[in-house]
């Protein structure tokens, strides 16, 4: 399936000019335009080290930037903030834009220190070939391993560009990269990802498209406007760029069956506030409910979970539930420990929600010997992890789950959450299904938010009020 | 760019075969082959009500279908369970299969009871035209919103299949929904989607698509297998269904720029076992961390976290934080309260790292009242949802969040929570950045679990035994 070939007429114009002048060059001076900006520190040019933003009144753009600000939360805003279309959306988002964005990324060491210590450049006077080959690699500072991208010389760029979160990107490109796990498991073939998430305006997709053919980066998106879509694959095209359109084919094979255009519209506009699904409320009562039962806690509140997980210390309980929990499931996790009794309410409870987890006890001992290490507890005395312990501890589970065989058992040994997730789900809506042919089924219902709450508080009008005048 | 055309050799003639044979009227009775197996109850035909799997030892297939069984956790498999080709992997899971799975789906109707009231059937003697359309519907139990397909004539369906977890598939079919939601929202355009997620052979493969033939549904897939995916795009062509592979042109854009070839492997693979992400990893740890520090608690803790979350009750700190931990980051919310005194500790860590969240009050109240309404405590003496208090907690924040012009304040009036968490990203990786262009990045950085375990406890030969034997 092709993308779609239509540019909406606003931008075309601006498309062909951007697409006409060509990249500047990386050693050229920020352009007068870019230096005026607020928030740009002087010294925040290629291969000099950054000065630090100073926190004060020069914080107010990027609190603009990040929504309405505190003040619009409870006066209304100007009439000229009002509006919806496209292109008083992008000029808006470019008067919002912190002044730091759109610089040339400055050189950095990687395993520096964090914002207390500013980085010192490793090549103060980059000779050209240098600074364009180091620059291409773009690398920032360490910190628990957030915004780190070594400098490695092999390593291959993949850019994300969204004009929505940009969510559907990472995870689609993530689970792509698994199909190259055997390359990049030892570095044989080392990849860096970005994630260019909000890029509303084409002023900056453009110069995301220009620093990607600097870095020889492909390019991969999601861009709800086609016009913005239609730019990025000329762009692309122009500067020889390799990119592929992530979503569209599948938007284009639903609206085909459907029989019904796209909207165009990306997550983040304005025009798209105020509707969301019922799997959403859903989903953020799941979570309220699954945090509360963790570990075992409120036994009398088992009934009204999904779905319950038992097993020992670190079977991974915990983050299961909170991963079905995201996915609108209330779970609670009840943990087996030996010599205290699992709660009376288990086994009143409907059993078939009831999953039991299971591990290989080497690999449980040495999760929680790593366990006892984080939390500092290599120095006492606990039977822990000792491997006696360990076994004892997983056979008496598994002597509960032969008494309850109407439990399945799920072995998680080296399986990542997500998957066994995966099996939870399924088992549970076969249980349901009966005889239907195994599958996870759902209504797609979308609601207008202000519908939901007057629902439940009736006062419809009121929100409706609200709604037309914030959004 | 178009899907790979290469078909294994080992699948070829099982595919020529299969598609040769015409899809199976659904009102012939169950083949013997299907009739022979464990757990199919006698009375589970069409038009005809389930009866309740009983408990005891019939569950133990659906046990092994869950994993290698609570044994194995202890006992090594035999040397026949051994080996990881796919058509070994294929003959396995079927050999597993639960003897429910591939009947044809039972109508039930919507909104019956749970499992302790078997639903009776709305249209006992079905004609064949009007069986044909009513089990394409493919109505199930309801139980709190899940299993629920409404008996909508006019609702298309999408079938979601995977021969992983299917979270890809669908990730991506909810994002391109969302270009849709002008029409969905009033029903204008119904859609229910239906996920078929390990799909790891042939057999199910086609009796899906002769499924989504029947029902006129739209197939969506991500299989791994290249073999597994031509066969779906021959069948469906052959069946006149429409459909898209969702992953393929993203796995080809990246074989092509990093010049390897995809390993054509699905994620529950056992020769895809033991290899987990270092991102993998930190998000266990964040999520761990972050449940421990819901609602204000360990504050001392507070100069770990990489987010620190700030707002009044009710502003979705709780799920935002849960979102952002799924993604790794270390995350505690600290609620404002009026009268409580912020932790000290709030003031003394890296301010960088606090975000404020703020919302609309006459949208506060609302969600306050149907919170109150859930809790029960609609008939308690409660200031909690008036709107007096709602306002005056809020210009306590906003008074807080003045004192303190470094944390950015978000406005989450009608955002989801997903879309809160990109802007929270987007600003934690700009501060980190400071000059660089804005993005987040990432270095792709898989590892054998058994050498992240061994490095944690130093006992690698012992993993790499365990690991070898198991997977």
């Amino acid at each position: 399936m092709s993308s779609s070939s239509s540019t909406s007429p606003r931008f075309g114009s601006m498309i062909s000019a951007k697409l006409a002048s060509p990249p500047p060059s990386l050693l050229l001076p920020p352009s007068p335009r870019l230096q005026g900006r607020r928030l740009t520190p002087p010294s925040c040019t290629p291969g000099t080290p950054a000065a630090l933003p100073s926190p004060g009144p020069d914080k107010e753009p990027e609190r603009e930037a990040a929504g309405s600000g505190s003040g619009s939360a409870t006066t209304p805003r100007s009439p000229a903030q009002l509006g919806s279309s496209q292109l008083h959306r992008w000029s808006r988002a470019r008067a919002h834009r912190s002044g730091r964005r759109l610089e040339w990324p400055t050189i950095r060491d990687r395993g520096s220190g964090g914002a207390s210590s500013p980085p010192t450049p490793t090549r103060p006077h980059p000779s050209s070939d240098e600074a364009a080959s180091a620059a291409a690699k773009v690398a920032v500072e360490e910190e628990d391993g957030y915004g780190v991208v070594g400098r490695d010389e092999a390593a291959k760029s993949i850019y994300m560009v969204s004009d929505g979160t940009g969510w559907t990107a990472e995870h689609s490109v993530n689970a792509a990269l698994g199909q190259f796990e055997h390359c990049l498991v030892d570095r044989g073939c080392a990849v860096n990802t970005h994630l260019f998430n909000g890029i509303d305006d084409m002023d900056r997709l453009i110069e995301i498209v220009k620093q990607a053919a600097k870095e020889g980066a492909l390019v991969l998106y999601t861009l709800a406007d086609p016009s913005m879509a239609e730019a990025t694959k000329k762009a692309c095209e122009l500067w020889g760029v390799p990119s592929n359109d992530i979503l569209r084919p599948t938007i284009e094979a639903i609206a085909s069956h459907i029989g019904v255009a796209p909207s165009g519209i990306p997550r983040s506009s304005p025009s798209r506030k105020g509707q969301l699904t019922e799997d959403y409320f859903r989903r953020i009562e799941a979570i309220d409910f699954t945090i509360k039962q963790d570990d075992g806690a409120q036994p009398q509140n088992l009934n009204r979970a999904h779905i319950v997980l038992v097993g020992v210390s670190r079977t991974g309980k915990t983050p299961l539930s909170i991963y079905l929990a995201q996915k609108g499931y209330k779970v609670a996790n009840v943990p087996i420990v030996m010599g205290v009794n699992l709660p009376k309410s288990l086994f009143e409870i409907d059993q078939d929600k009831i999953f039991g987890l299971t591990i290989n006890p080497v690999v449980l001992q040495a999760i929680r010997k790593a366990r006892a290490k984080t939390l500092g507890f290599h120095g006492q005395k606990s039977n822990y992890a000792e491997m006696e312990h360990v076994r004892g501890e997983l056979d008496h589970a598994n002597q509960i789950f032969a008494q309850h065989p109407i439990w399945p058992v799920i072995e998680v040994t080296g399986k990542a959450i997500e998957e066994t997730a995966a099996v939870v789900v399924r088992i549970f809506h076969d249980r349901k299904q009966k005889c239907a042919m195994p599958r996870i089924s759902k209504r797609v219902a979308p609601i207008r938010i202000y519908d939901y709450l007057s629902e439940m508080v009736n006062t419809h009008v009121e929100y409706q009020k609200i709604f037309a005048r914030d959004f």
